[in-house]
């Protein structure tokens, strides 16, 4: 603590919030992955690299720049809430989704949304983890919480951590959320004169980062009967983030929570161009209860008035042109058939072992393995030590779990980067890892 | 306060930030220029629209995409710091022109920087209001204190307010920060037991927003050292927004503060190719002491994990295949007609008037306008309507001024997006409304 100023460490100069921010919790895997190039990464959440829509960004950013007046217009600033275009564009492609999903699911006999996103109640970003982040601001003071399922996105639990609420985990099975653990906690709460406290349900609705499920149709309109039953005075808001939404290859899709939202007050959609067109691009968006709105746009304003213009014209012209349907179908195609590799080679590698379980994704980018509960897959473990050492990388389950039970046996496997051959080939010498521990 | 969770207003449930911000101060001002097309807004600090390099990042963006590898690469996420090879060349950029300005100023007769960037120090973010939005998270706890000129960038002002720390203004001249009322301000803190409170200093160092002036070159290395002297344990900041550096139509360039910071821990140093390039690329940068950076770092992480990666290759493109050199050029011409053409008719029509006084601006986008006290400028005054009334638009001071000695009779002119003859026009029709009130 001592110096003149100019000579050793500082101390408590940085705000209690830069104390609480750490580096990610899988940077180190990342630093890992590079110094090693020939190790198959299964860690990434990355996209698949060959599949990437060089051709129509091309054709999509020429677009945006032809006409002198609308390419001035696109180099130009744009407003904090993001192009309407686009917005309208969005909101068209989200109801034109959830009425087809409601007709195709049909699960309580709705034949319209009971809610449909507007243009004007949205925000667009670059990413949705930017919504994320900005609710994290507009919702939560130190101790506020956060309810969502164990295990989560750990990048979401690390945005609440940083603001110093705390997020806790609710039991989940292979259709989301369990519906009864999530009343249980809120029942909790009310009984100990908390449940103030608790802000919001986060639910990644579409193939979840890190398990790959979906909640179910008939638990969408219950989780929403329940949010509302608990909400006195105050929302207890859902924020859906449907980061995955579009990369299903197995399965229909399923209305948005967001469409059961029939007082228009409790659910925040989230969804992105990222994983379904290309992360460099970084368009997301969020559409929100109208009084949420408002803050939203001044955090926004605040952080940089507006994300890139440009981007957002040029996923405007993917969407217009005809070049974002085409690319979205060539994504399922690709990851349908990654996710078949790498289930396949699970199935040969670890069911005969009898120590590992998963759940078959119909989506996303992940499988989330689960090992029997003597095996550590942590970090510091002997079974990531020697995944390494055989040229394997995989996520360790701990970070990904919210406050509560953790498991110390899982882990998260993505196959969005990897070629098939070389997925094949992750799994085994993950086996083998495996196999030496047991 | 009642309500069964789906009706009335919801109160309480949003944080105590969230009911610090509030919409933008010149939000108002922007619906009023859209709702009156024919308004000659000099009130937007948007850049000039004619000028916009269309071909520059046509070019720029399709070199980008032009080779496979490459153009997946820009598709794809980047890291949360950005791309290495542009932050190379901004670091570069830096050097260069401080090492010129050294030479051609001179002022104490350096003849190398005592400072110079490092692509590793550096993060890139969507433009640089995301540098600022990210440093006050990371330095400020409630109540804690940033120095400033009066008058400052409101947006700035707004962000701090934003995270319940405190900007207090120090009196500002022709030649930028006044050092003797900056080290008054420090020894005040110093007396009282409050300097850990004073966590930065907050220099618009080229061409300030809202008035247009520079610190001078003796200034700077002085600032620096009252900065130094005044850190005990703990680091003052200094944060250099060279946001306008680029755009200097009559004066030479001049060394950074940053250049001057031999201990290479105190200042910050943040600019953008908004201004000088295209706000709709929105691509901003900060350079950081080495312990600052990696809580920038972590911050940025929990954002968004990084910018847009297709317009760091965009801008990297423009500075190796010589795009954006000449664009600059291009600028300066422009920019500097328009200011003469404001400064004209400034000249011509309120000079006569005997109670305006201006500081003639050799760059960046805004003349400061001071008139007789008695003249109020606010947005709820005489003035202001009747300036609206006749078709002209401005910024009212007030809003630009932090803690302190707030002036009422002040006005930020922008020559940035109007042509030259709709500027002078929308200068008479000022004068008009001022002599209107005498």
């Amino acid at each position: 603590m001592s110096g003149d100023g100019t000579n050793g460490l500082w101390f408590g100069h940085l705000s209690e919030r830069a104390q609480r921010v750490g580096p990610s919790p899988i940077g180190g895997l990342m630093v890992r992955a590079l110094e090693q190039p020939a190790l198959i990464s299964l860690a990434a959440g990355f996209v698949d690299q060959a599949s990437l829509p060089v051709e129509a960004a091309r054709s999509a950013v020429l677009s945006a720049l032809a006409e002198p007046e609308a390419a001035r217009a696109a180099l130009q600033y744009g407003t904090t809430a993001g192009d309407v275009q686009l917005r309208e564009q969005i909101a068209r492609a989200i109801t034109d989704a959830d009425v087809a999903a409601l007709h195709a699911n049909n699960p309580d006999r709705l034949t319209a949304p009971l809610n449909v996103p507007r243009a004007e109640n949205m925000l667009i970003t670059a990413g949705s983890n930017q919504i994320l982040a900005l609710l994290a601001e507009a919702l939560l003071d130190p101790g506020d919480v956060i309810l969502c399922d164990a295990p989560t996105y750990f990048v979401f639990t690390s945005i609440v951590k940083g603001v110093a609420g705390r997020c806790i985990g609710i039991a989940a099975d292979e259709h989301g959320m369990r519906l009864d653990a999530l009343e249980a906690e809120l029942a909790r709460h009310a009984h100990d004169g908390q449940l103030h406290r608790i802000k919001a349900v986060y639910v990644m609705s579409y193939f979840d980062n890190p398990r790959g499920v979906s909640l179910s149709a008939q638990r969408r309109a219950e989780l929403l009967a329940l949010v509302e039953r608990y909400s006195h005075n105050r929302p207890i808001y859902v924020i859906e983030d449907a980061a995955y939404r579009e990369l299903r290859y197995e399965a229909p899709d399923l209305p948005s929570l967001f469409s059961y939202d029939k007082a228009q007050k409790f659910v925040i959609y989230t969804g992105t161009f990222s994983k379904s067109f290309a992360p460099g691009v970084r368009v997301g968006y969020g559409v929100f209860p109208p009084d949420l709105l408002q803050v939203m746009l001044a955090l926004k304003g605040n952080l940089d008035f507006g994300s890139p213009y440009l981007n957002q014209r040029l996923v405007s012209h993917a969407l217009s042109d005809g070049l974002y349907e085409p690319h979205v179908a060539l994504l399922r195609s690709v990851y349908g058939r990654k996710a078949a590799c790498m289930l396949d080679a699970l199935e040969a590698e670890l069911t005969p072992l009898g120590i590992a379980h998963w759940v078959r994704p119909r989506g996303g980018l992940y499988v989330w393995v689960e090992l029997a509960a003597h095996l550590d897959t942590g970090e510091q473990g002997q079974l990531f030590a020697r995944a390494c050492e055989l040229g394997v990388l995989y996520v360790p389950g701990e970070p990904c779990f919210p406050e509560g039970a953790v498991q110390r046996s899982c882990m998260r496997l993505s196959f969005g980067v990897q070629s098939e051959p070389r997925i094949a080939e992750g799994i085994a010498k993950l086996a083998r890892a495996i196999r030496e521990q047991l």
